[in-house]
């Protein structure tokens, strides 16, 4: 990125490059800046001169005579050449690139965009796309845009989309506006030779009109970026909403087709969402109603959710999707109930969820009534009520309308956070906006199962942002490369990792001596750099008690290796004492492409092995984050003890995965894997069984 | 229920008991008449006379001097009696009941309930009701209904929708008829006292005009009609939907708040739908979508699905969503592929979901030609394409009505069964249902995610129909009642469950006699009808061997039964041969209050006992449905084998578990629950090792 951002997205004077009456995109571009209200200069550049969207064309940028702030590249990829050169000629320092035919079409198209980035960072442009749809400022009216954006622009908007894809860009904005939200901005970045989505949510981090980042991802170019700038978020309090495809290998085969993206290894893009505090979502719907909440309400400080409807059944669903959508549904307290009772009818039930009954119908104030005693209730930090905004201006006027502003009364009298959620998805219209801004009611049309999703990923954003981010600090770098088990055992316990003593014994009567220091029985493992798996070629022998069965082991392990494996080399064999009950837990470190280190922990043996039941977090990890993994595993009972054996002290075994994370790290970027299997661990500790540290070539 | 649901839900004269000018209730269901388009009579019944609803009121039933078929009855509570002694003088046998104040409001209401049975059983009057809505037969146009319904009557509706509560019903066919989706029916069947859920569903499995039967549940009165409905559902091909509350404790208690029911073990409806091949929805949206999509088009015989959109990140975010809702997105052919070459821009990929590129916005025909190879590939059997129809006469006009026409000529041109589904969720308007009428195209406003689950969910049911129901017989009546473990295991062998070969032995001399005829090492446990958990005792003990070792085992056990429970009935010790290895299974039947008795199959240990890993279905099973069992099993990997260890013979398993299940049926309503811990299972057979039967007091 050749400058700040700023001077592209608040630029006062825009060029349109390529502009023609024929182009679908270049009409839409003129036309969005007389839509959305642009208050700076707008050039139309036409080599062959003329009246372009009514205006007269410059034939070049250069020719316009003024300085422009940005330029709306729609040349034909044949004349992008010619175009920088003119760009360079005005000193023109920002490009909106619309043109495709880039890395979007292989090798030759990535060739192409290699030299396009090279020329902009030559000529100090700030370069967004190719192949993009360009941005609306939404918050200083400034749309450099080549399709039809949702009108009239709804004041306020306050979630700043950005999306790899133009047209989901236009899809969010689309549904955000039919659901009566704005935006604050929508940009689209396209194949992102130049300016990314991680240094776009960076520069939104700052905007003061932007609460609430939305992203719409295939890939992400620059990780460390992201995750710097998502920690700001959070710390802030911004929070970040984001689609990212790629959860299935069909989709991964999508991408590759529509922007050759690489999407990466979805556990590591989760892990990293857990781990900055990002919320992830499956869809536009929920990107929309999690970011619309949260843009009007903020963090939420206390978890408990009342919710209330006019109708018994919606109550049980909105229940049964609570509990599904991780929104606790306390019961209330007995003040809260005798003051219900006071107001419901003899038929009613004071409750969460709370039925105000039928009744509600013939007397809407009832749900003023019902909603103001659950702001005292002392679980309660969010109030949902359950009913549609009507859509027309005589719906307003009738009781439907009546029934709306009595429920406006009762969030006022409840002095709590509230939300209006529709029973079924629908959108607001202008005669609903108008409604609500007179009552002051937030309301989503999501109906219940997406509005009561949306709750839970606030609520847990809301606990995140307020526990904060847990940082490790990188660990310095250790000068050491280990290769074969005992050194990387060894290794390790120079890094504050507890792991087995060891002995190496070149020859068996080193090895009969060292099974005598440890004392009682003793394993012993076959030593060789050039083995990875030793118990597949019978490297490995438990339980040996006494010289002459150690000897015995010596000789058989060395047999078996002379057969298996005769040109493997050899350094002997590592004894160590048996180790008997606690529980096995596997850790490793790994290399992703796209987020660097990773550490993932499981349970060992069957779990890791068969069922694949391991938590993941980028490293480094503090054990308060190892902690929350071991929380997540499908298995973690087992951690609790089981049928009377004891279960394991899981902060230390939190602190040793976390060290064993530091020392991974410590090893620099030579190092492609460290496993740890397994980490035994027990009720007054762990300690690391065996190690392996895999080199990249 | 008096009588056959065909007189009520068609009746040609109607009285509306208790109508008023004064009564929203009774206002609208007068309305409804005309609105609905009824062609029978009309009576109202007040008796005070005069004029209501602008018609001269009769001031009984057996005043209006003509056969009336059903009655509408709002009066209040205490004038219930008057008001069937009143039908019983007319001759009236259907009631339709409004009126409230029965079992949902307690014991009391509950006894009032018992009371009004009893009344209409005496008079033989079918009762719906009461604290129901009514009922409205949109095929045969005969509305007794309490609340304004959606408007105008969509014609062709095929889903009839049958709800415990009845606004719930309402908020289903409002949902429909918002997506342009019209019912067959809707019922609300209230409190339940006579008709009930299951009785109507068997009624619209013979309802011609019904193609998908919906369901709202908080309880269920008849398990037994509605299991013996469903199968004949699913054996005509009408597919059963249904939304079923309870599957958290908060929604159990809102049930109780609500109308007292019982919502009952959530995990056994889940087997029961399971095993019914009824499709389970967690929402309206989800059983509107879902009912439409069946209705529509009815089972899908080939389970491929070709996903097509204009733009790169929808077919993204759908193959993530088609992934998570079991909708198999194929890769295309290479005859496809080269077909789709031919027409795509040269900048499109031919892939499945196929991006036809935004070159559709300028050539709509592209939809045409890009949706026609897809026809021919072999392994799609469905199609859907995301596209939202128009809303206004002038969109539709527009290019936007051309591209809808062009998918749908695309989609006759495949000539697979297809459907577009709107990338957000959208009402269905007027022009779009006119746009849709003459393109002839099936569409669901329902957005990515919503349209996916539905299809899903059909091709689920389509794969469960094409199946047919496994139904197992019952087995004949066993004369027995054992009540020890050896006695509960002799059972099981004489029911054809391989079982351990056991010996009782009073004495030690005994038991060292079995152990000598067994061979090698034993288990010796205690015998005893008092003690349920003998280990926990110190009434087991492995691996003896010889005849010392046997004999010292028999008094080591009693001296621990005498020191821990002297005052327990000893039979002796049960010697049995010692086994290791292979996979142990838990198998247990229950017996749940509102379906009977069930089974549950896990893996044995820390798998069920820590885990709850466990799969159910209802009584009998058979060895087919056990297999399913088997592959739900979050750890049935391990059935596979681990690590070099032989995995298990399924099929004999599964024969095995049927077996037991129809060996607890045997046993009759007595039996409380049985268990087989553990089913030790190898890759030759297997073979119950321990078993205990818990009979009712």
């Amino acid at each position: 990125m050749a400058a700040s951002l700023e001077s592209l997205f608040r630029a006062r004077s825009v060029a349109l490059v390529g502009a023609t009456d024929r182009s679908i995109w270049s009409s839409a571009a003129h036309a969005n800046f007389a839509r959305i209200g642009f208050e700076g200069r707008v050039h139309v550049v036409n080599r062959k001169g003329g009246m372009v969207h009514g205006l007269a064309a410059a034939t070049s940028c250069a020719a316009i005579g003024e300085p422009v702030d940005a330029a709306l590249v729609m040349v034909p990829e044949a004349a992008i050449p010619e175009a920088f050169a003119d760009l360079r000629a005005a000193g023109i320092r920002n490009a909106v690139m619309l043109t495709s035919g880039f890395a979007e079409i292989g090798a030759e198209g990535a060739a192409r965009q290699a030299a396009l980035l090279a020329e902009a960072r030559a000529q100090g442009v700030t370069l967004l796309g190719p192949n993009c749809l360009g941005f609306i400022n939404y918050a200083d009216r400034v749309p450099i845009w080549t399709t039809q954006p949702p009108l009239p622009v709804l004041p306020g908007g306050a979630i700043g989309v950005v999306s790899q894809s133009g047209a989901t860009a236009g899809f969010i904005a689309a549904f955000a506006h039919r659901q009566g939200m704005g935006l604050s901005y929508q940009i689209s970045t396209g194949n992102e030779a130049d300016v990314n989505v991680a240094q776009v949510v960076d520069f939104l981090v700052d905007d003061p009109a932007t609460r609430v980042i939305g992203l719409f991802l295939e890939t992400v170019h620059e990780a460390g970026t992201l995750a710097a700038a998502a920690r700001r978020a959070l710390a802030a309090g911004k929070p970040i909403v984001a689609i990212k495809i790629g959860a299935s290998e069909t989709a991964a085969r999508a991408a590759a087709a529509h922007t050759g993206s690489l999407v990466g290894d979805d556990r590591v893009f989760e892990a990293a969402c857990r781990q900055l505090g990002m919320i992830r979502v499956p869809s536009i719907e929920a990107l929309v109603f999690t970011a619309g909440l949260l843009a009007q309400g903020g963090p939420i400080r206390k978890r408990g959710v009342g919710l209330v409807s006019i109708s018994g059944g919606v109550c049980e669903m909105a229940a049964d999707r609570a509990e599904e959508a991780g929104v606790p549904v306390p019961a209330l307290a007995p003040e809260t109930v005798a003051a219900l009772r006071a107001v419901l009818p003899p038929f009613g039930t004071p409750n969460n969820p709370l039925d105000v009954t039928g009744g509600a119908m013939l007397d809407p104030a009832l749900f003023e009534r019902s909603l103001a005693p659950l702001g005292t209730d002392p679980s309660l930090g969010l109030l949902a009520c359950f009913m549609d905004v009507p859509d027309t201006a005589e719906e307003v006027a009738s009781y439907r309308g009546t029934i709306i502003r009595a429920i406006g009364a009762g969030f006022c009298a409840a002095g709590l956070p509230a939300v209006l959620l529709s029973v079924l998805p629908r959108p607001v219209t202008e005669a609903g906006r108008a409604l609500l801004a007179e009552t002051g009611i937030t309301y989503f049309g999501s109906g219940v199962p997406e509005g009561l999703a949306a709750i839970g990923r606030a609520l847990a954003w809301s606990a995140r942002q307020e526990a904060g981010l847990a940082q490790a600090a990188m660990p310095p770098a250790a000068d050491a490369r280990p290769r074969t088990e005992h050194a990387t055992l060894a290794y390790l316990a120079t890094q504050g990792v507890p792991a087995i003593p060891q002995h190496l014994a070149a020859d068996a009567a080193a090895a009969v001596a060292a099974a005598r220091r440890i004392g009682g029985p003793v394993a012993i493992k076959l030593a060789s750099p050039d083995i990875a798996h030793k118990s597949d070629i019978g490297g490995v022998l438990l339980n040996l008690e006494g010289d002459a069965a150690v000897a015995d082991g010596f000789a058989r392990i060395m047999a078996s290796l002379r057969a298996a494996r005769p040109e493997a080399r050899v350094e002997g064999v590592v004894v160590a004492p048996m180790r008997a009950g606690g529980v096995e837990l596997f850790v490793g470190m790994l290399r992703d492409p796209l987020w660097g280190p990773a550490i993932a922990v499981g349970l060992g043996g069957v779990w890791v092995e068969a069922l694949r039941d391991t938590s993941l977090r980028l490293l480094p990890v503090t054990p308060g984050e190892v902690l929350e993994m071991l929380a997540e595993l499908r298995g973690a009972r087992l951690l609790d003890g089981y049928r009377g054996s004891p279960g394991i002290d899981r902060p230390l075994a939190a602190e040793a995965v976390a060290r064993i994370g530091d020392a991974a790290l410590a090893l620099g970027p030579g190092l492609a894997a460290l496993e740890v299997n397994p980490l035994l661990a027990g009720p007054d500790g762990c300690e690391a069984l065996d190690a392996l540290a895999v080199w990249e070539e």
